[in-house]
C-alpha cells in the first residue's frame, strides 16, 4: 500500500456549474495524482453550491505540494474555488475540555491510543481536577482552571493563552462550562461540543431529566459545531436509543452515556478527516 | 389453544402499596383464571403509583365474568384501585381521520385485513375526497366533511354527530386539521394522532421542511395521544431514521412517511391490546 | 429543474489505474454534460478493479445520446472500461413473481402508485390464483402459472414465454419456488429474491421457525440476486429487527414481514436507479 | 429508598398450571416483601414450563432469608419449583478471559469502576502478558496462563486451580483459545463468551474477514453462554451495525469491535442482575 505521507485530500466549495469536476479532477492527474475517492454535493444544480472532497495520492507529496497548489490557486481563480489541501499524514493537534464525567474523554483517549483516531493531543483542560490520574496516566498534560461565574471571563483568559496557536480543534467533552462568543472567535479553531440531546429537542441543562419528564420513548445526543448561541451549531451526527417508563433519569444519563461518547467519537473522527465541510447552519458530511 | 373469548385483560392503577401482586393474582386465582402475562410498574415503591396488567385465560369468560368483576370491586375498595377488565374477543370500534396522504391510512387498512389489527374500523372522516376509492375496497364508510376555518365549529359539529357513541378510538392518521379541546372532550373516545416529527423537536407545521433547515442527521415520528395543546399529548410510540445533507425536503417526506406508518401502527395495536396507560402527560406501555 | 428525459447515468468498471476519472468526468464535460453525483470505488488502488457511476445532466440528451457513446467507446479502448449508460426517463419493465404472501407484492405495487419506484410492472406471475383480485385493482395482468414437481420445467418454460424479452427486471417478491439455473440463464434479465432471514443465516426454508429455536435475538430479512446457488446470490440489501423470548415464530413471521417489504423495496430502488453492481459475489451499492 | 441489602430476587421455573403467580406472590406478601418488578413467560400455557422473576424488598432480608426459603420450599414441593434467591447486595465474583484484544475488556474493567456493572472482578487470566498493566491499573490480579496445543490440557488444569470455587462467572472477552468440554464442566460456573458475529453466520475462526467475502450489509456479535460444541450455547444478546462495501475487514473489526464491547457488557450487567435463564438451547430475558 501507499504511504500514508503520499495521501492527501483536497476540500472544495464554489458556485456549482458545468465542468467542475472534470477541471479538478484533470489537475490532480495532471499533477500525478491517483483520487482514492471523490464526493461531491450541489446544493442545487442552478446556481447552488457544490462542494467536492478527493482523497488522492501522489508519489513524493511532500516536496511536489507546492506545485500542485500553484496548479490548484490557477484553477480556483477561474472556477471561484474555496479550497483547502490538507496532508493525511499531519495530525492535527487538539485540545479536550472536559468537566466531572469521564465516560466522553476516556472514550477519546482510548480510541486515540488505539490508533482510531489520528490526532495529537496537546492537552486536557478541566475546571475541575478529578481526572487528572486519568488523563496523565495517557502521557497527556492535564491543566485545571477553575471557573465561577465571577472568574469566567479570567479563566477564559487562561485558556486561551493555554491553546493560542497550539490547536488545530477543540472538543467539549462534557465541559459544563458555557463558552463565550469571545473565546469562540479568538480561539482560532473550530469547537467541537457533545449535547446530550437529539437537538432541537432538550437544548440547555439537563436534557435527560427534561425527557423523562415529556416521556420520550428515544433518548439521543448531538455533536455540533460551538457557536455562540447555545446548541444551535451545525449539527455533525446524532445518534438515539429506545427507552421506556421503567427507566428514571439515572438510567436515561447511564444509556445516554453511550451514545454520547459513539456519537462524539464518530464525529470528531470524520472531522479529523476531512469529511465535514460547514455550510450555514447545516453540514456536508462526506 | 385456548378461546380467544376466554382470554381477557385487567389493568389496574393505585397507590403503591404491600400485598397488591399477591392480593390481584390471589384474586384471579381464586376466580378460576390462569394469568398468561404480567406487567407492573411503580414510579415509586414508596408513596408513588403502581400500574398493573394482567392477561388471564378464564374458561367461559363472558358467563363468569359478572362474579369476576364483583371480587375485583371487592379489592378495589381494600386497595383503592382504579380498574378495567377488557375481553381478549371485544374488538374496539374505530373511526380514522385522514386529510390527503393514504399512507398512515392503507397502512392500518391493510394490516386490519391481514388481521393484525384487531378493531372494527367504523368509517374513515376525511375533509378531502380523494381517497374514497380507496377505502371503500375495503368495504370501510368514507364519511366527507370539508373543513374551511369559517366553517370549522359545524365541521366537528358534523363528526361528533358520525362518532359519538359509535366509537371506542379515533386515530388521526395524517388528519391536517387541529382539533379543538371541546371535539376532544365530546368526542368520548381516546384520540390518536402521528406527528411527522420525534417530538419535542418540530412540534406544528412542516417538520421536514424544518428538520432540513436545521440540518438534523435524524428524522422522525411520534404517535401520541391528542390533548387540547397541539403536539404535546402524551407519547405513545417514536422512532427515527438516519439522513443525510443529500436529502432534500421531498425525500425527508418520503422517508419520513415509512417511520410514520410504522410508529402509528405499532402504537395502535399496543393501545387494542390494553398495553397503554396514560399517567399524567407519559405513558406506560406494558 | 431539469428535465427528467435529459437525466442519465453512466456506469464504469475498469482495472483501477492513473486518471480514469479525470478522462470520464472530461469526456462528459467536453459533451456539456454537468455532473450531479459522482460515486466511485476501488476494490484495491493496486491492481484491484474501479467502479464509478456518474449521473449527469446533458441539454437534449436523446438527441447526444449517440455523439456522447462514440466519445465513451474511444475512451473505453484506452482504459479498457466496461461501461454501461442509462437514461433516467426510461423506465425499466418488471415482472413480479408471488406466491400467497401478499405483503411485499402489495408494498412495491403502492410504492410504484405513489411514484417512488421508476419502473413499469408488465405483470405478475403466481402459482396460485389468490392474489389475482389484489393485482388487478393495480391495472396490473396477474398470470397463474401452477407449479407442481413434476411440471416445474413446463411450468418454467410457460414463465420464460410470457417474460422473454419483455422484462429488464424480475421480482421475487417472496414466492416460494426455486427457479432452475436454466431459467435464470434464459430470463435475459437479472432477478431479486427477497429471503426472509439475515443471510448466511437461516439460508433454505422455514428461516422464522429456525431462528426461534436457535433464540436469536434479531430476525432480517436479505435481498440479494438469484443464482444457481439458492440463498447464495450477491447480497443488495439487509436490515434486522429485535426480538425476545416472547414471541412464537408466528409473530416473528409478522415482524419479519415488515422488514421483507422494506429491504426488498430498498433493494429495487437501488437496483431502478442503477446504483447497484455486482463484482463476483458481492455489490457495490452507490 | 430502601437499603440495596433489603433487596432480593426469587427466580423461578416450574410445569405450568393454574395459580402459580399468585401461590408465588402471596408467598412473598406474606413475608412480608413487597414485589418491586415481576415479569413471567410460559412456552405454553398448557404443558409448557413457566418462568418467573420477581425483585422485592423485604426489610431484615438478611435475617429473615433462612424463613422465607422455608416459606419456598414448601410452596415449591407443592408446585414441582425449580427455584434460587439472589440477594441484590451480593455481588457475583467475575474472571475475565482475554487474549490480546483490549476493546472488551477495557469496557467491562471502565463500567464495573463507574459502578454499572454490581460484581466482584477476582482477576484477569490471559494467554498473554501484553494487558498486564492495563488490567493492574485498576488493582485487578491479571494471570498470564500460556497456551499452546500441546500444553492446552496443563493450562486448562492450571485455570481450573486458580477458579476453582472463587468465581460465580467467567467472561470470555475476547479469549481467542477454545475451553474444552471438561473446563467448562469442571469450573463450576457459567461461562459467557463474546463472538464476533451475528450467529448462526459465521462461527468459528475469521467472522469478519468472512463477513466481507460474504458481501453482508450488517455486521455484528452476539454473546453467548459458552458450551461443548463452539459458538452454539444458549444466545444472551446480539446486535449489528451496517456496513458498505467500501470497508474493508480491519474496518469491519474496527466496527465490530464496538458492537462486541456493548453486547457483552449488556449481557454481563442482565446476567449479574438474574434476568438470564437457559431453557434448552434458548434464553428468557427478563
Amino acid at each position: 500500500m501507499s504511504a500514508r505521507s503520499d495521501v492527501a485530500r483536497l476540500i472544495v466549495s464554489c458556485p456549482d456549474r458545468h465542468g467542475i469536476v472534470a477541471a479538478v479532477a484533470g489537475c490532480l492527474a495532471d499533477a500525478g495524482a491517483n483520487i482514492i475517492t471523490s464526493d461531491q454535493h450541489s446544493t442545487n444544480p442552478e446556481g447552488g453550491t457544490f462542494f467536492l472532497r478527493m482523497e488522492f495520492h501522489l508519489d513524493g507529496f511532500a516536496e511536489r505540494r507546492a506545485a500542485l497548489e500553484a496548479r490548484i490557486a490557477a484553477l480556483a481563480e477561474e472556477f471561484e474555488l474555496r479550497w483547502r489541501l490538507a496532508s493525511a499524514a499531519v495530525r492535527q493537534r487538539v485540545a479536550l475540555f472536559v468537566s466531572r464525567y469521564d465516560h466522553c474523554l476516556l472514550e477519546l483517549l482510548w480510541r486515540w491510543r488505539r490508533g482510531e483516531l489520528e490526532m495529537d493531543v496537546v492537552g486536557v483542560v478541566s475546571n475541575h481536577p478529578d481526572l487528572r490520574g486519568e488523563v496523565e496516566r495517557f502521557d497527556v498534560p492535564y491543566h485545571v482552571v477553575p471557573v465561577r461565574p465571577e472568574t469566567k471571563a479570567e479563566a477564559e483568559r487562561q485558556e486561551l493563552e493555554l491553546l493560542a496557536g497550539r490547536v488545530d480543534l477543540v472538543v467539549l467533552a462534557r465541559y459544563m462550562q458555557v463558552l463565550s462568543g469571545e473565546f469562540l472567535e479568538r480561539v482560532g479553531a473550530p469547537v467541537i461540543n457533545i449535547h446530550h440531546s437529539f437537538l432541537p429537542a432538550f437544548g440547555g441543562a439537563e436534557p435527560y431529566r427534561r425527557a423523562y419528564e415529556r416521556g420520550v420513548k428515544l433518548i439521543g445526543a448531538t455533536a455540533h459545531y460551538a457557536t455562540e448561541e447555545l446548541d444551535a451549531g451545525p449539527i455533525i451526527e446524532q445518534d438515539v436509543a429506545r427507552v421506556s417508563h421503567r427507566l428514571d433519569p439515572t438510567m436515561l444519563a447511564r444509556i445516554g452515556g453511550e451514545i454520547e461518547r459513539a456519537v462524539l467519537a464518530r464525529a470528531i473522527a470524520w472531522h479529523l478527516e476531512d469529511r465535514v465541510i460547514v455550510h450555514g447552519n447545516r453540514t456536508i458530511v462526506f
